[in-house]
């Protein structure tokens, strides 16, 4: 039976895993022969989410193998943002809740994006329409993408229908949405074993903005400090890859979960824009707290692509 | 109460027509400032079915006015075929069921394509979704939109959920399916009142094929040699266009309702993709008659692109 192949973007957050693992589910259960797969190394606050519910992580791609008749993207819709040789593969579906851009077919396809809040919200309505019930794992591994992706549904990119799926999601998978929710961010912001470069590119995302590459890499910490210590190292890291890539603008974001704020680190000839974008001045260390922002989609693209045009 | 535009693509069609009044409703009905639009002149099929269910054509626009908040694009994505200032406008949702290219936002949004025969289709759809029930008139106009992109489900595009909802449609609209639609075709195809140029720009997309710009123009006919026999004047309206728009190619299609193949003529600079994308040899009068082909979408974009590789 030819086989779909089912991933989310590089550098994989919760969202991208898990939702990959439970539409593989869901398809499977409809008769689609379909597996879940990964482009990047699983995360703390992800693998957190697997052990919980005692769930495999997916396989890891380089590339899209022959044996593979079409993909389904999931959790991203940017080329530069997924598998190597996307542009010689059959997308049959995407579904997404991110900007869209980059992103071209030769044929029809189903693409549904819808502006909330985590892909796993639009995958637990698929389980509805399909009629398909969850078993605690799915529904455990979809809680998990929304608490991560809405920062335990406080980013401004949380909307009503991730607040609900969250409640009934938590109940299903018969966990206490609070307590499990703080339990995975500080898995996730537990940084210990980190270089400063799995930093710098454990979650991190190329865009492309006018004519500009922007690249804009997350991380998670409870204290932004314990991360800036290593101000000279992160530098040297991000000087080489800006200079590897070509990149116009580094942007690193410190997100503090407790606070909801972050600290940034900018680099690159573009570095200004951050400036501009945000209404901040960048100290001695190119750095700056951006009061209130947390969401890389919602507040940081959108602004910073303002100031490219 | 801010205003929301829907639209469908220039040189409209039944579909794009239809689908922009019928999803104006289905929003006004859920709460939403809605007020459909086309971006051109109302071809005589769409004319047939609007008088037969008694419904006013949509306001004509050249642009996107400052009033209106955002816009929602029907039965189009790709920028080319959509409104000329699209690109300073804030799009909130796209409904479509064609290939997806040069489209993006700063910002998510809500995009729903899916591989059907017609827009109508997915429409229909929204309406159980939100549970608001058709009255004749939207039944009809989704119905006629159906029959007129599926040449009464007979083309290759046509699909299952197609079929269904005409069926359904039908019966809501009060009409026997065979019949009006046999009805409604014929009028498209009456071409009498017609100049060369009308034919070659009344139902005429741009395409980006690699490097390439195509034009493909389409008429339904009853008797494709009507058309022929002024193939002087087509061929120097189109030379005209070609040289106006730089185009590599222009495809202009006969397609026969009753046979359901098209005869097609080609010129520009490119016009040797047809025949490689066709496995045909052009005659003296660069034309080729195309066995089976009806759709545009399906059979015509798909294997012209994978020559402009």
């Amino acid at each position: 039976m030819e086989k779909t192949l089912i991933f989310g973007h590089k550098s994989p957050d919760t969202d991208t895993i898990c939702s990959a693992i439970v539409y593989a589910d869901l398809k499977r259960k409809i008769g689609v022969n379909a597996e879940p797969a990964r482009l990047g190394s699983v995360s703390k606050e992800t693998q957190y989410a697997l052990d919980y519910f005692n769930v495999e992580a997916p396989q890891y791609i380089e590339k899209v193998g022959d044996d593979v008749k079409n993909v389904i993207l999931v959790d991203h819709n940017e080329f530069q943002q997924s598998v190597d040789n996307i542009r010689d593969v059959q997308i049959a579906e995407v579904i997404d809740h991110h900007r869209i851009s980059n992103f071209e077919t030769k044929e029809p396809l189903y693409f549904r994006a819808e502006p909330v809040g985590c892909t796993a919200t639009i995958l637990n309505n698929m389980f509805k329409e399909n009629s398909v019930t969850h078993t605690m794992e799915t529904a455990g591994l979809l809680l998990s993408a929304i608490i991560s992706d809405t920062l335990l549904l406080k980013s401004p990119t949380c909307t009503k229908a991730d607040v609900e799926a969250a409640h009934v999601l938590a109940e299903i998978a018969g966990v206490n949405l609070e307590q499990y929710g703080l339990e995975l961010l500080e898995a996730g912001a537990d940084l210990s074993d980190k270089s400063v470069l799995d930093l710098v590119t454990m979650d991190a995302k190329e865009f492309s903005m006018g004519e500009a590459k922007v690249e804009i890499a997350q991380v998670n910490a409870v204290d932004t400090s314990k991360i800036y210590q290593f101000q000279t190292d992160l530098e040297t890291e991000i000087t080489q890859i800006i200079k590897d890539k070509q990149l116009d603008l580094f942007l690193f974001v410190v997100t503090d979960i407790l606070n909801n704020d972050s600290e940034v680190l900018a680099l690159g000839q573009a570095k200004d824009n951050v400036e501009q974008a945000f209404d901040v001045k960048l100290d001695d260390n190119n750095r700056a707290l951006l009061k209130g922002v947390v969401s890389r989609k919602k507040q940081i693209v959108t602004n910073l692509t303002g100031t490219f045009k």
